[in-house]
Parts: structure tokens; C-alpha cells; sequence
């Protein structure tokens, strides 16, 4: 069931698990894939694959998911990410990249882009004609517009920074721009939205994001801020709204996730990095200083040391 | 339109909209009712009827919906409720109430009933084999262990007082019963359940209602505390949990409701009070001294009178 390959790109940062390269060896079991299969792997690697939500093709809601990075694999080893040349992972975990994706943009799909695409499905926000708002413009909130639009909703991007507008509308193609400090633009906004995918992992108020709800109306979080937040409980009675939580998502769902990106040509935005540049990448990735991941190229890095 | 029948019963307490009766008269156009008809009126009397919440029978969410008690009226006058011999109602605004329910006994669930069925239904928690935990035992919360056992869910009543576990168990029919501040029970029920019915309208603390949720469970709050509960987000993502709000169902749902209640037989726990007993009552709920709702006998109050 062994599979492996080796790693091409690789998404740097908190994570270390968007991972894509080239089949250069099959296990005799494997049967998804062959030698020279253009392939990823994302957040997870293991899981129980015996209990309702592993029946359920949602490995990642497994209380047994193993993680990709940094946690005791089946036989005891630790798994190590992608920071190598070589990889070996079960098919299970393997997502075929469509050919008319870059493997390096394709790359961050396989975390920011099944964070975003799993509650976009599951919460039901992809009819087209609906109106979906994206809090924070970063590596998840960046794919998160791309996403929705290519489901063919309204997306509004809803940020602190005024300045991030020309970006957001011109460049990703946002339909509107909401600056959260502008009272009356809030205001003006309010009760407008079917759902938010609220990308922010710092700690921030709900209410105003609750306000822009619909009736009805779901506001999903995918980022974790690491204290609780202030959660007014009558908005949400008084129009059935919604908060939520979504973690990446299932095998089954990437691979569908990356087919829908393949078919509407999306990638993130990415910058290219060779490791030895990972320094000054943390350094810029403090300061928010890319747009909006940093890819480290470790096969070709390796192969020209 | 118009639609008028005598108060018989009515539910004191802070809403003044569990309002039940028979008509004694009804206008040209009204196609449901006839006189001798046993009906009821909840909540509200009145909505846009032009809006997506009105054409999805989701009255209950219009931003213009009327209460039933101290709301302006279309006509510019004051509703108030079913503290008088005689009502005026729209049709919309009426249930049938079914031969074998009591009308005093049935009363309180065109508020407390429909608050608690319409979250069940809504959120899916009525599947044979499911787990629901209701948190209070209070009005709300006791027909909330009446319908979901009506579904055929398993109930678990979660609450402070240890001394309320006999009363759920033998005389509500719940399944178990948790006492929310013994942290070895609750630890024991993690992960458990697969929605929760919180009726607490008290601050408290969410934390553990999570805990005690399946992946993808719902954490369905109809009690609405004054000041903003903690929210922790990261349980919520690890486990596509749910935090929503519900209040009370649209006029067709509270008509499927009461029809349910009287196929399963099901009735709010009630004392019939006179009217000259009211301040009496009034001093007995805030000891929480009632089980679990008053019924004024406003029809006969006045007829002796």
C-alpha cells in the first residue's frame, strides 16, 4: 500500500503539509496511481478508518487523524511533512493534481484550499446568485474568493485594511470590498449575506459579522484564535443563524476540491522559494510580507546542491 | 379575514402568547375555521407575507413580524395579547388544536412547543437511534424531552440541580440525566451527543455543551442570555460543531407541531390558575415554584366574575 514520490514544491510556513511531486515508485497494492503521476499530499496522512466519520470519508474529523507533520505515525515513527526529497504516504492520502495545474500554485490547495472549499460545500453557499463573504485576506482568504467564484456567488471581502480593495476586486476578483472599522459601510452591508468563511485567526468580534448575516445565515470559521470569543446569543436566535467550525476535509472531498480547481483554473498565489531562502521567508512572513504563500522548491534545491 | 374566538385558557408569564380558545365567529374569507373550532394563537399575529422568510412559511423570521403581545398592529393599534374574553387573528395566525389535546394543557406549546420542535426538526435531530441533550428543565425544556423522546431520540437532560434527575427520568421519560457541574459525569458523556437543545436563557458556560458533542454536532440555543456567552472556536473546527440559535417556527410548522404533539399525546405540564391568583403566581416563578407552566382560566375568570 506504500506509496511514494518525490516532493517537488512545498508550501512553507506553520504548517508543512501542502505538499506536491511526482510518483517515482508504486507498492504492489497501490492502485490509484502509477510512476510519474503528478500527486499531492495535504494535511493528513493516517487515520482509523473505522469509525462513523472515517465511514463517512471524513478522515479529517477522525479522532485518530494523523497529521502530516509532527505526529507518531501508525508504527511509531514521526511523520516529517514534506521537508524532503523523497516521501512515502498511503494512496488514501494521495490526491491526483489535474495536469493543467502548476504543482507549485497547486500546492497550497491542499490545506488553504480544502479549508475554504469543504465549508463552502457543506454549508451550502455555492448556488450561484448567493452572496458569500470572505473576513481576511491572506493564504486561506485569497483562495477563498477564487473558490467562490468559481462557484459563481457574490463575494465580498471583508478586511481591516482599506488598502487591501484594488487587490481583493481587480486582482482576485471580488465583487465588493468591506473595511470592518467603517461603521457605515458595515451598516450599509448588514443582513445582506447567505455565509461567511471567516479566515481570521486573531481574536475579533463576531457581532458585526453576525449582523451581515441573512436570515438564516452562516458564518464559518476557519481560523482558531487562541482565546475564546464574545458570542451574542439573541442575533442568532432572532434569524436562526449559524456559527460553525470547519477543519480542511476529507480525502474523498480534496480530490474533488482540486478537480473543481483544475476545471476553473485555480491556484494560489504563490512566490517560489529555494530552502535557503527559508530564513528570510519567516522573517517576511512575520511582517505578512507575501503574496500569499511561500513555496519552498526542495527537489530542485536539493538537486542543485 | 378576520377571525375571532373566545380566550379560554392562556399561559401567564413573561410573553403572553400561548393563547387557546374556541371561535365564536369568523369573517367572509376565512377558508380553515369554523365556529366551534378549538384553536390557538402563538407568537405573532402578523408578518410582511411578501418576503423570502414569508414565502418559505418562515414568518417567525420577518423583519416585520408582529407579536402577539405589546407589538403595533397593521392597523396602527397595540396587540395585547390573550389577556381578554375575545380575540381578533388573522387566519394565518391560527392552529387547530386536536380533539384529544386539552385545550389548558396544550396551550404553552404554541410558544415552549414550537421553540423546542422546529430546532429538532431543523437541525435534523429527530432520527431514531440519535442522541439529544437538552440543557434546563424549566417550560421550554421539559416539552423539549416530550418531542424528542415523541421522535424517538435518545434524551438526556442536562442540568445543575441533581434533584431534578428523578423527575426526568421517571416522570418526563428521559434516558439520562447529567449534572452539569459533576465534571466526572460530563467528562464520561464527551463527545456523545448529536445536538443539544439549550434552553438556559442565564449566562453559562458553552465549553462543556461542546465537549459533550458528536463531530458535526449542534449546539441549538432557544434561551437568550443578556450579555454575551465565551465562544472556544478551535472545538468547533475540529469537529465541524455547530452553535445556532432558533426561535420559535413559522405558522405551518407550529401547525405540524401541535398536530404532532396530539398524535404522540404530548402536553406541557400546566397549574390552571383564576385570574385574582396572578400575583401569587408571579411570586412563585421567580422561586422557579411551578411545574412547569401557568394557565390563566381567563374565560371562566370573567364569566364567574
Amino acid at each position: 500500500m506504500k506509496h511514494t514520490f518525490n516532493i517537488h514544491e512545498n508550501r512553507f510556513g506553520e504548517c508543512r503539509h501542502e505538499i506536491v511531486g511526482i510518483v517515482t515508485e508504486v507498492g504492489s497494492k497501490v492502485e490509484k496511481f502509477k510512476v510519474g503521476d503528478r500527486v499531492g499530499v495535504g494535511c493528513m496522512v493516517g487515520a482509523c478508518h473505522s469509525c462513523d466519520s472515517c465511514d463517512n470519508d471524513l478522515e479529517n474529523y477522525c479522532p485518530k487523524m494523523i497529521f502530516t507533520y509532527g505526529a507518531p505515525y501508525h508504527d511509531g515513527t514521526n511523520t516529517y511533512g514534506g521537508y524532503s526529497d523523497v516521501m512515502v504516504a498511503e494512496e488514501r492520502y494521495v490526491v491526483r493534481i489535474p495536469d493543467n495545474l502548476p504543482l507549485d500554485a497547486g500546492a497550497p490547495l491542499l490545506c488553504a484550499g480544502i479549508t475554504v472549499y469543504s465549508p463552502l460545500q457543506h454549508f451550502g453557499l455555492t448556488k450561484p446568485g448567493m452572496h458569500v463573504g470572505v473576513v481576511g485576506l491572506g493564504g486561506l482568504g485569497h483562495v477563498a474568493v477564487k473558490f467562490a467564484k468559481g462557484f459563481g456567488v457574490k463575494v465580498t471581502v471583508i478586511s481591516t485594511s482599506p488598502s487591501k480593495k484594488k487587490e481583493a476586486i481587480e486582482h482576485l476578483g471580488a465583487d465588493y470590498f468591506l473595511v470592518s472599522r467603517d461603521p457605515d459601510q458595515m451598516q450599509a452591508a448588514m443582513g445582506t449575506m447567505d455565509g461567511i468563511i471567516d479566515t481570521v485567526s486573531a481574536v475579533h468580534p463576531l457581532v458585526p459579522l453576525i449582523g451581515l448575516l441573512k436570515s438564516q445565515g452562516k458564518l464559518v470559521m476557519v481560523g482558531a484564535p487562541n482565546r475564546p470569543l464574545e458570542l451574542p446569543v439573541f442575533p442568532l436566535i432572532m434569524g436562526r443563524k449559524v456559527v460553525a467550525g470547519s477543519c480542511i476535509g476529507g480525502m474523498k472531498e480534496t480530490q474533488e476540491m482540486i478537480d473543481f480547481a483544475g476545471k476553473h483554473n485555480i491556484t494560489a498565489d504563490v512566490e517560489v522559494i529555494p530552502m535557503d531562502y527559508v530564513n528570510t521567508a519567516m522573517e517576511r512572513l512575520e511582517k505578512a510580507d507575501v503574496r500569499y504563500r511561500f513555496v519552498i522548491d526542495i527537489g530542485n534545491t536539493l538537486k542543485s546542491a
